[in-house]
This record gives C-alpha cells, sequence and structure tokens, in this order.
C-alpha cells in the first residue's frame, strides 16, 4: 500500500519487509478479464447463500478449506427512509453470523490461506469480535488457536474464547504489547497470524459484504453507505468490494462510502481530514469510547482505509458516545435489529449526516451492521428507562399505565 | 387437545372455553390434500430463504403480516459421527435468527394473527427468548408490546426488552402470578396474547424447523432427533411438522423424536413415563436448572408434547446440570457452535444416549440448537478454566506452553 512493490501469491503472506507493519500492508490484485468473467457468469444463477458464491474474486483456491460453518449470506432489509426525503434506507445485518459479527468474513480467508499452507495452529490479538470470530471458526475446523488478550479484558469475552477451546493468553499489558507479542510468538512457533490488518486476504474477506449487498439488490445499489470504523479493515474492505464491481463491469458507479467513528477514536478519520492523495499521515492517540469494538487509538489499516475511502469518493464523520447509544436505541426500536454500539455507530453516523443536510441529493442509503447487540448488552441497557413495577394486580397495571401516559387499548 | 372439539379459523384465538388454558390448547389442522399438493409443488424449486417457503401448511392468509425480519433458513450442519457406529450428526443451529433464538418462528405467527384481526398491541408473560422475540419482531413491525416479567428477572434480559421498545411490567411475584396476570390484561384491553401454548398458531411456527430441516436434507431425514423440552411447544411443533410430511407424502417415514429435560425440570418427561394414550397426567413441580430458558416447572403445552410425542414414537430423557455444561463445551469447541445451555441441552441427550447405547440401531441423527449461547454467557463460563496469564514477554508465553503442556508448534 506504500511503496508499490509487487508480490506473487506464495512469496509472503503478510506484510512488506521493507515497509514494516504498519505501512506495508498488502492489496490483493487480480487478474480482472478472467475473474471477472467467471464471477459475472457465477452470479447470474442461483440465490445468495453464503460468501462462496464470491469465488472468483477471492484468494482462496480449495473452498473445502473453509470452515464448515455458514459465512455471509445475511439478511439484506429495506426500510422506508428517516425522512421525506430520502425513499429507503437498507440494512446489511450481520448479526447472524456464526460468531455474531462482520468478522466472521474476514477469518474464513485466514483460516483457509493456513490450510492451504498445511497449519494448523491460528493465533491473534485481540478483545473482541476478531478473536472470538476466530475461536469459533477455528473450532469448526478443527483447528488449535492461541489468542492473547490484554488482562484487563472483560471476563465474559475471554470466556466465549475458553467456550471454544481457544488456548488464551491473558497479557499484563496493553493491546498493543498483546499485539506485538502475538506477532513474536506467531513468528518463534509457526502459527498463522489472524491478526488485525496483518494479512491481506483479511480484507478480502471483509469486501464479501460489498458483493453481497450489491448482488441481493441485483446490482442497483444505493448511492451512499455507511459504515463504522475502528482498525479500518472493514471500510477498507467495502470499499475495494464495490471498486471491483466497477472493475468488472457489473456496476457503473461505486456507492460513496462513509466511514463513522467514535469521537473519542478518531484516528483514521482525522488522518483522511488531512489527506492530500500523498502518504497517510499516521497521529495515534488514545481511545475512549462506549463502543468497544471500534475502541482503537493505533488502527493497523490506517494506510488502506485512508488510500480506498479517497478513491472511492467516501468521507468519514464522528458521532459521541450518546449518538452511539441513542442510534442504537431508535434501530432497535424502529427496525427490531439489535445492534453492539460499534455496529450502530453507522446508524448514528447516518442520523447526523441526515441532521446536517449532507444526504440532500440522496436516495437510497445502506448501513453495514456488524456486529449483534447480544455481544455487550450492558451498553444497551445505557440508553433505556426501567420497567414499571407492579403487584400481580390488575388495577396496578391499569394505574402504572395512566401515570405513564400508555394507551394502548385496540 | 382434550376434548376433541372443532373451531372454525375465526371462531376463538387462544384455548378450548370448556377445558381451560391447560388442557384445552388448540391443535391447527388442514385440508391436507390441497395444502400438500400445493407444499409440494412450492418445494420443488428454488431454496431455503426463510420460513415463508412453506405458507401452504401455515395459517398465515396474508405473508405480508409477517414481520420484515429474516426468520427461519438458518444453517444445518453436517458432521461426523460421535462415535464409529451414528454416520453422521446434523446440527440446525437456530441461533442466527433476528432475536437468536428458535422462538422467532413462533413469534412471527402470533403477529401475523394479529395484524390480520387489525390488533396493534402484543402481550406476553417470559422472562426469556419468547419475550425478546416478542419485543424485536413487533419493533420490526411497529407494533406496541407490553411484556409481563418476574421482578426477579435478571438486569440484563430485561433491558434487551426495554432496548426494542418494549413497556415492560417487572411484576412482584412469580412467573406464574406473571403469566395470570397477562391474560388478565389481554382481556381487559384487547392485547394479542403471545404467552406460550396459549395460541395455537405458535406450534405451527415451531413445526417449521422439522420442514426446514428434512427440505435442506432434501427429504431424507435422520432417523433420530434431539430436541430440549421446557414448555413442551418446540417439539410438539417439532413432532406435527414431521407427522405433516408423511401426511402429505414428502417423506415416508416420522424420525423419532427425543425431547431433552433438564434433571431439575422434567415435569414433562415424567407425565411421559406415565402416560398410556389416555388423559395426561399433569404433575407441576418446583423447577431448578442451569439452562434457564427450559426451566419450566408447570410446562404449558404438555398435553400437546406428551401426545405428539407419543403418537411419534419418541420418548424423553433428562440430563444433569454438568451434562448441559459439558455439552455445551463440547458443541462449541468441536463444532464451532455456541449454544445456550437450553440449546446444549439437546446435545447432552445425544451424548447421553449414545453413552448408553440407546442409539445401536441408528445412522444418522439430527439436533436442533433453539438459542445462541450470547444470551447467556456466565452459565458458559462454569464449563472452562481461566485464561494463562503472562507478561509481554516470549520466555513466558514459551514457560507456559510448556507447563501446560501445549504444543503447537507447525
Amino acid at each position: 500500500m506504500s511503496c508499490g512493490k509487487v508480490y506473487g501469491p506464495s512469496e509472503l503472506d503478510y506484510t512488506c519487509p521493507d515497509c514494516g507493519t504498519r505501512r506495508g500492508t498488502l492489496e490483493v490484485l487480480y487478474d480482472y478479464d478472467s475473474a471477472g468473467k467467471e464471477f459475472r457468469e457465477k452470479v447470474k444463477s442461483g440465490t445468495v447463500v453464503d460468501i462462496t458464491r464470491y469465488s472468483p474474486l477471492l484468494p482462496v483456491e480449495n473452498l473445502d478449506n473453509l470452515p464448515p460453518l455458514r459465512v455471509g449470506g445475511t439478511p439484506l432489509y429495506g426500510f422506508h427512509g428517516l425522512t421525506e426525503e430520502l425513499d429507503k434506507i437498507w440494512i446489511k445485518d450481520d448479526s447472524g453470523n456464526p460468531t455474531a459479527s462482520y468478522k466472521d468474513r474476514a477469518t474464513v480467508m485466514a483460516i483457509a490461506a493456513a490450510r492451504q499452507r498445511g497449519i494448523g495452529t491460528m493465533t491473534c490479538a485481540s478483545t473482541g469480535n476478531a478473536a472470538s470470530s476466530l475461536a469459533g471458526l477455528a473450532a469448526a475446523s478443527r483447528m488449535e488457536t492461541v489468542i492473547f488478550v490484554p488482562a484487563a479484558a472483560p471476563e465474559a469475552k475471554i470466556a466465549q474464547l475458553l467456550v471454544y477451546g481457544a488456548n488464551v493468553f491473558a497479557v499484563e499489558g496493553s493491546y498493543d504489547q498483546a499485539y506485538d507479542l502475538c506477532l513474536e510468538a506467531a513468528d518463534k512457533y509457526g502459527w498463522y497470524n489472524r491478526s488485525a490488518a496483518i494479512h491481506p486476504y483479511l480484507v478480502e474477506g471483509k469486501k464479501t459484504g460489498a458483493l453481497e449487498m450489491a448482488d441481493q439488490l441485483d446490482w442497483d445499489l444505493p448511492d451512499t453507505v455507511f459504515v463504522s470504523v475502528g482498525d479500518g479493515s472493514i471500510i477498507s474492505g467495502i470499499c475495494k468490494g464495490f471498486r471491483e464491481l466497477v472493475e468488472i463491469g457489473l456496476i457503473d458507479e461505486e456507492p460513496q462510502v462513509i466511514g463513522v467513528q467514535a469521537e473519542g477514536a478518531d484516528t483514521i478519520a482525522s488522518a483522511f481530514d488531512s489527506y492530500d492523495g500523498g502518504e497517510v499521515t499516521i497521529e495515534d492517540r488514545t481511545a475512549s469510547t462506549i463502543a468497544d469494538s471500534i475502541s482503537v487509538g493505533k488502527p493497523r489499516d490506517i494506510v488502506k482505509a485512508v488510500k480506498y475511502t479517497y478513491e472511492n469518493g467516501g468521507r468519514f464523520l464522528t458521532v459521541s458516545d450518546e449518538e452511539i447509544t441513542s442510534g442504537l436505541v431508535e434501530l432497535a426500536r424502529k427496525r427490531g435489529v439489535f445492534a453492539e454500539p460499534a455496529a450502530a455507530t453507522a446508524y448514528a453516523g447516518l442520523k447526523k449526516a441526515l441532521g446536517r443536510g449532507d444526504l440532500a441529493d440522496s436516495h437510497e442509503v445502506g448501513v453495514f451492521i456488524t456486529g449483534s447487540g447480544l455481544k455487550d448488552v450492558s451498553a444497551a441497557q445505557k440508553g433505556v428507562k426501567g420497567p414499571m413495577k407492579v403487584s400481580p394486580d390488575l388495577a396496578e397495571v391499569d394505574y402504572a399505565l395512566d401515570e405513564h401516559g400508555l394507551d394502548f387499548g385496540d
């Protein structure tokens, strides 16, 4: 992504040795003439079931190397717009993936690559969705996993990894120290590394959400899509997916991609604002937001996210924790979709853009919901008032309904 | 289910007035000649996407009355058997439904019925999956919900309902008192009641899991299926689904249905053991098990569950909380499927039956996984050991791997 050197697929796994792990993230390129032809042929018939439908544009030589669980094929819901100007909102709900997040799309690519190389142990550093995704999907593939988490990670999150049988190291230190320790251990023991942004195939998996949205809409996409941004890998994948669909002639124009970050974790949004098409300026900061899955101060895929969004013609915006919580509650109440805070951040961004009048020329928008609300119920709790307390007595129900001004008689 | 009286679809909504709510549960019957013909025609082409595929055998007049979320179409995973004798285990994983449980299949039937009648408010008494299912799907349908929970229900479970915008009454009393209060309130205010077993259409929704499993296997079903049992509605639906597939000629023989209850909540299993084909003997008891979704002492669909399982030629067995927890962990570790304890109970039942030699004549089995493990991570936590603590130092990783006898060098 930085020096422009080109490597063959079996030459290296992770990042450009000359540029280092951060600036040296790789981009996967295809022979778009032949892959495009095969892709267009494949999506002509049948319906969306899972990501294997997009195999001509995926770096998987043998589909048998994918874990035996259904990844992708998630529902796309169309709702009336939030305002009169907006005709429709499409919600791409990825909470029904095997481990309840968008990350499963990426994990399966890393697992397939490891199996292709005959490696039986996967590793990553993460406290959140990437770790549970790796633990779950590797378990289904009967592989070993070694996961590095900061010792301060919530017990319930660590428990999910342990249930899947992962070997978990609780590292007395920061996420960044856990990340570096994972790098060293992967190198020493020969484990295959699925840490954020380290492997270019992860973004290939993440682009399938964009391909799938287009496919489900019969290649007639909304003009604008919103996605939340932490490490920068998902937005990179989505931009790349749309770009490739233009490249192979299935769509004429890319939807504008709007990355939404939490105000307290806006490293990429800030780098984007000062970006002029040259080298990306990286200024890491300390992150703090309720949306834990995007609470990232040192985003690993920042170079790709900034460059791809710039090429897309997209942009970034930030939302406060209050806006995230109220977006989460509105999404659940009005659409029946219970998202984790990081996922609701995309919806909060849509609301903010609408409020500002940013979408005056927009007719239809898409929103990627990247994780289930069940991952972090306590955050949702902050957005709601308590229940009404009554004795088992109908008169008290009557009184409470009246007191709260509720009238549901039909 | 008890007196044998027959009513037309618009004559009443809930239970037989002569038999009361418990013994008076209704059974939905179709004109199987015409419905069967239509059903067989419909499933000939296309693939499984959601439950609307089975509309000829569903009591929904207008599919537009269903909530706009994808219910059903959940994956069916085939794994090698646990023992040499057993060729294959099919896991029907319903954790990817909109509110992450099997209950969504039933809820949509009640919502469609309410909308057909022009009723805009739904109610139920529940602490668990039925309540969150109703709250979520009713929200997507822009309906009001009023939910009665015992005041002692866990805060996180109540929070999920509130996030979806449900009006929640925390009743100072037992679940049974909340259930009765809900009945009274539904009657007084004209709300449509989705409490367990009260509405015969709920079991119609629940049968779709059986139809879908058969469809996904091209009508070539396993010889035996396992399902956990609480109120008795899911097993009733599954038995009815298989029976109707025989009735309309899509399968020759019903799989044997094995209901699995927790030892501490075995009212139905116990009633089944003394059942001889006549009237069902009901002896309620106090329930206590880690599997909260089936922790039911006074099961509401006991008559249907016992009679249908008897007619199916199936049976019941019980498992301990320890067996449930170890089943949950094994399912996650060996299959990558993270189930809630009540769902893992079915898998624990399979393990127990195998251990006893009960499945000597069995070749393939099916297991219904009825809810996501994310619903109750604390229960899963009981089945695992903690992580390995290290400083950010590779030597400590090395030492810990050695100490734990782990060797993942590839």
